[in-house]
């Protein structure tokens, strides 16, 4: 249901659109909010079932005014860029950092939405030691891939490509099974490709 | 300088305000924020000098209201209590997680400001084979502890207490050694107690 007035604004009444939100929840148009809702699903999942603990960093905010006479309300803010990832945490001990991303494209993934700030935050990661990924979901394949940060980093290097190509992430990254639950099986890719099992 | 007015208010005028915080920046009204300050620094130092990658978790924002005609702009949000530790990050491979508190009390560490949420967090990362623990700021003392989590996890479930004494903390945590650059040298203390070197 949707209502265009003469002002040309449209009206869609809240519990309408919540149903179609629902409804349409795997359409292209939400995919990108999907994957992020299955890693999160994911990450409740594993921490259930004790197999590992990873969070998803709450986006910077940046706080402009704060009314501490109204019980510390803020009244003024930004959201910032992401310095680093979007998710960390602990498996087996080992540190485990990764950022999610979609992509509608077919046949490659942009590397335009990836931050200067996060390739230097994974190239520290790996560093020390630490296991660091991407996960790209191609959304009109319906495929997400884990894909070892180092690859990520050397292909920027040794690439004028503003892209890879979907067929190097198939060769090189690990296809993620999707499922009830977890709706995502990182943890299964990660086993196959940093613990050989 | 202050001036206090007819109505009871006290005027500070801002600069003046401002030197005297410099000023006064060792003392023990600013401790708390000053702990919080030197362990920034020296995760500062850790990460130019290649030492260790850890991270001061944003606090968490609850955003009631966006107004997005303005850019984004964030016009009513309210901060939240952590519910995990105020650092994570990656020493050696290994995940590291803790909690850093500060206490005016001479004889024990109260227990009250350390929350049930922490806790359970705490105890996931050991469980998942993380390294966990407080850095605990003894004021007046001028001494600042890391104490294993497990240590501060079985203190609570075997005692009645709501304070570890101070002699329990310092017979069972590693001093902390404070220096011009890292201010605080927690890695010193981690490698004594987890890696025993």
């Amino acid at each position: 249901m949707m209502i265009k007035y003469s002002n040309g604004k449209e009206y869609k009444p809240t519990i309408e659109k919540k149903k179609t939100m629902k409804i349409k929840s795997r359409s292209s148009a939400n995919r990108g909010m999907n994957l992020e809702d299955d890693i999160n699903k994911s990450n409740k999942y594993y921490l259930e079932k004790n197999i590992c603990l990873i969070y998803k960093r709450p986006t910077p905010i940046n706080i402009v005014k704060v009314d501490y006479s109204r019980g510390s309300k803020i009244t003024d803010a930004y959201f910032e860029k992401q310095s680093t990832t979007d998710y960390n945490g602990v498996y087996k001990g080992r540190y485990i950092d990764f950022e999610a991303k979609n992509t509608k494209n077919n046949s490659s993934f942009p590397l335009h939405n990836i931050y200067k700030h996060q390739i230097e935050h994974l190239r520290n990661v790996i560093l020390h030691q630490g296991i660091a990924f991407f996960i790209i979901e191609f959304e009109l394949k319906d495929e997400v891939y884990l894909l070892d940060a180092k690859f990520i980093i050397d292909f920027i290097e040794k690439n004028e490509r503003k892209s890879i190509p979907y067929s190097e992430i198939k060769e090189n990254g690990i296809l993620i099974e999707r499922g009830y639950n977890p709706r995502l099986d990182y943890i299964s890719a990660i086993d196959k490709f940093y613990f050989n099992c």
